[in-house]
């Protein structure tokens, strides 16, 4: 085993550094060592490269990013026996401390004492898993056995959008509209054809993504920006929508989905795209539900199984693959919504 | 019996006239005809009263008001046999179709030819019913015996309330916080009480509102003009508060309520203020549900026998009552927070 | 057009006739006349025709059987304007009258005056589907173009299937139990793998059920007359399953259900079997949620359209199709557990 | 502070015994030591001293029997700061292990670890809390400030019908119907009447039992020894009933609710009568929801305070208190209905 560490480390916006460190942490009980061979982009980990944070969260110390992951276990320590060496495992970024009051609701993604990789929100900062070489708690890791690395890192966006289906409820032959094609909107194209959409509409501003969301599933796709009455046909009788997922956290495609929601219609939103404004007068007269929809907690190993059982096939997404080196390049690249879906590390 | 008929009609801002008319309708089949006694002013009556309507809705012709009333049948259609002449009855101003696609699921507060009594959000308009004598459907009647006429008036806004607890779910023992007391605001504490509400925090602008909270079973009263952090003590580990029923209609009640509730929990919105700015990063980390929640539909006839078991009061509510021909003195009175509750007519 | 009927027409057990009479009753406002061309033999046809009926419904007088069918326009009245000659229509057996209390609640499979086709329930009998010429009304027909007439002809029994589906609630990723695999029990696994069910487990005493349930998807397969304890696997810490659907009606099948439901696990009773013994004691201590499910409303319509999108594919399960003149023959075909699942008639 | 310990132990059947022993406990951390002054005798309780256990669950060894107690606090460890000497606490007798995969889905009463005080499920069996000294965690303990130590004591079976109403689902201004008006009988008709019941339906084979359910609220009540068809009048139209309560655990309690319970409604079996027959084609054509209910967990804080604010009030149902050395005729006390409620010791 090499005995350096490679980390993609941010420092302010635009300033990402690829740093070798030459110690590796020690494994302690109930952990492992694992390789990491594949590590996503997320649109966090874009934000902090292209503004050094979002909103009230900034960056005040470097940081690793990261945290849709996935590697091979090196080591485990004596008391783990549930992962055996060599094992592709999906790392859950989601590391809540199983003891807080939401944790014993079961509402682990509420943790008061969440430590989430790759984030500037506490401080000192909690740093990220884009590491060649990360120890983690074994309770972070679902086998992954026959899944590539590429698929076994989609786990956690995956995860995500299974916790979004499963606040919309049932969607079983419904009309469900996604706003935002990007990876999650893509990944809950294909999650709520799993759990039964009937009619799936899909909306963004890029051709590109829209024939993705095509590629995953959606009916009808509509590019708002070149026609942005499209989804009027959908407001007759008060709305013809059951469920919206809005994935892209603008008002717009907020408001949008409102004025074809059914009466009690249901609006879930995914998108963190800041306080906005919103038509509280339809929403009370139609009696929506808006539902927020944050990170997950069991969905992540359902994710996991998901894909192994071919129930949900993530491929069209891994559109881009450098090597961890190649940092800078692949961030660029991700943040060219005309070309690229999901951008990978590889390790 | 009279044989002619008084009605309180609106013709623009602040022109209220109290007319006189030689003719009364004839009932027909299924119909009844009622001796108005009593009648409460509402916030949508008094929109048209201060301003000639609210946002898109606004006045085009002349219309009669009201929707909270109650009254004696004076007589009925031979084919009406469940109620009989002289007995008290609230009527409800909720006319569905009963027919489209909304009614049949059961969604009749959604209908999509809904007549409801005194709205000019159709045109014509959908005539109210503060009039001497009323022509009504005996299916809109409730038979209000024990009651006074001005608490059988009460059923309509209790209704609205009653469906409101119902959004919002489960109270049981919980800590419910309500932002805005006037009667809405205050017929919630009592239906929210009713259903097992551990704690009650009630906040309002007047001293004169929130004294009338205190008489409805709240237990915490903040006047937010004069301490305007007085909820921030609900905020630690990221929210005290399970359930908001928000009734005031203001954008930073809204979000003094996010900032108070736990993750996970509820918000529904009844208040009417127009389209607003929402912290939507918060309601989405949070993982808020926000309902609307419009009218009532079989909560009508519920609120009627509420009431006469005694299970709800509605006494402290009852502030004011004038003779309908005083209608603008009632109206300026309604007008007045610092004073007013329910303002009735009495024909 | 042929201006004589044929109808399926049971008289007491085992006493079943093809019927031929002269005359094909006029369309009235609303109606239209339809050349049925496939009707499926469903399990209560089967009791009908094996013991006259079922526990305390029985047969006092003549009844045409049948309400699983599907054929093309024959004419329409002239108020009639969604459908067109010639069209494939599936059309619904279920005749809610929408204006009782239980319909306009939303609730039509319990309407109080129900009138489904081929029931001994009300006397006199509610005559069934099962002729050639059937006249109903438009409301009860869904176009089925580019499905074949045997397709449309399974619309009823998939929404069953649906209609248990969404009594069961969530089961994407899943663990779900379905004992008994006949037409009910098969469609009921395509339904839970369409609703994106993990992990699948059926049981049945037939292995050519099995083999059919494989095809339809479940990822394991017992039979629990050659493997009576096949299920103890899943009752390790205090069980493994998730969502049991029970289509057999079998006492046993339900309790193996329940020890190996996790607590607060749901079960679905779709099987009527009649009254039955329960494993009470570990249905409370375990919390478990009994929940029965019964025909179906707006499913019906649903089942059309997830058959015409291929998201649900019934092929498999029309293994039988007879000329409805050898209706005796098909009968016995489908009493035939080992060699048929759905039998059809073509008229 | 007395340094010797009395417990109230079952060896066997009818073999009940006052037993003293030198030694307490010593506190390790987070404990606290209590000394006991209310202890409330429940039907399980009574179940070991009347048959020496019930069904499959019976007594292998001597066991200490009680689980609903209260006391004051005699001393702390030094890591406890949230209880105060002499102050009086309501213990509960629940204590899930907090880190199982069901108390880690906030489902702690399906702890696979559960240590429920005073039950002979496990072996070594779980020792009860009817002793003078008690050793308990802090977080067991719920001050309870302003209550008597015998209404303390009463948090526990509140806890048991303040669940079984969650099970429920919401029942303002519904009709409830409870069966069994035991303890857990008039606690359920406190509670449901807290939440909101409209009207509240009580059935018993006590006269004295019936009394008490007044007493607690319940608007009808039938001796359905006397008067065996008299809930017949709940059958019209399918049914009247909206949720069924059934405390009994008696076969023909459930069946008598099953036809009155409305199509879609809600049966909670919180009775533990064994297995037992029930009418599964009612249930399954009613699409009746039968849920188990089955101990509480965080509903043990809640009772406490609900009684504390007088929201709850169980005074009516305290008919008996005998002191610790009078346990055998305590017990006798307890098992004639005819006089008895509830009934506790003091020690």
């Amino acid at each position: 085993m090499n005995t350096s560490n490679v980390s993609i480390v941010i420092h302010a916006a635009r300033d990402l550094r690829v740093e070798e460190s030459g110690e590796i942490s020690k494994i302690g009980s109930g952990q492992v060592l694992i390789e990491i061979q594949s590590g996503g982009i997320c649109g966090s980990d874009l934000h902090y490269y292209n503004h050094g944070g979002f909103g009230p969260i900034q960056l005040r110390e470097p940081m690793i990013l990261g945290h849709e992951v996935s590697g091979k276990i090196v080591s485990t320590a004596s008391d783990v026996s549930a992962l055996s060496v060599g094992q592709l495992v999906a790392v859950s970024p989601s590391r809540p401390c199983q003891s807080c009051e939401y944790c014993l609701k079961g509402q682990q993604n509420h943790c008061l004492n969440m430590q989430f990789y790759g984030s500037a929100m506490p401080f000192p900062h909690i740093q990220g898993a884009f590491q060649k070489h990360l120890v983690a708690e074994a309770a972070q890791c679902v086998p992954a056995d026959g899944l590539s690395s590429g698929q076994a890192a989609m786990a956690e966006p995956l995860a995500v959008c299974l916790h979004a289906l499963k606040r919309a409820g049932d969607v079983m032959a419904k009309n469900v509209l996604i706003t935002g094609c990007g990876p999650i909107g893509c990944l809950s194209i294909l999650a709520a054809r799993r759990a039964g959409a009937g009619q799936i509409i899909a909306t963004d501003l890029s051709d590109f993504a829209l024939e993705k969301a095509r590629e995953c599933g959606a009916d009808l796709t509509f590019n708002t920006k070149e026609t942005p009455y499209a989804l009027a046909r959908f407001q007759r009788d008060k709305g013809q929508i059951d469920v919206h997922l809005e994935c892209s956290g603008a008002a717009g495609a907020l408001a949008a989905g409102v004025a074809c929601l059914k009466p009690k219609g249901t609006l879930v939103q995914l998108g963190l795209g800041g306080d906005m404004s919103v038509p509280m007068q339809a929403m009370t007269a139609k009696e929506i539900t808006l539902r927020g929809s944050f990170r997950f907690h069991e969905e992540f190993a359902s994710a996991v199984r998901m894909m192994q059982s071919g129930l949900i096939k993530v491929d069209a997404l891994l559109t881009h693959r450098f090597d961890a080196t190649d940092a800078q390049r692949a961030f660029e690249t991700a943040n060219d919504r005309s070309q690229a879906m999901k951008v990978q590390l590889a390790f």
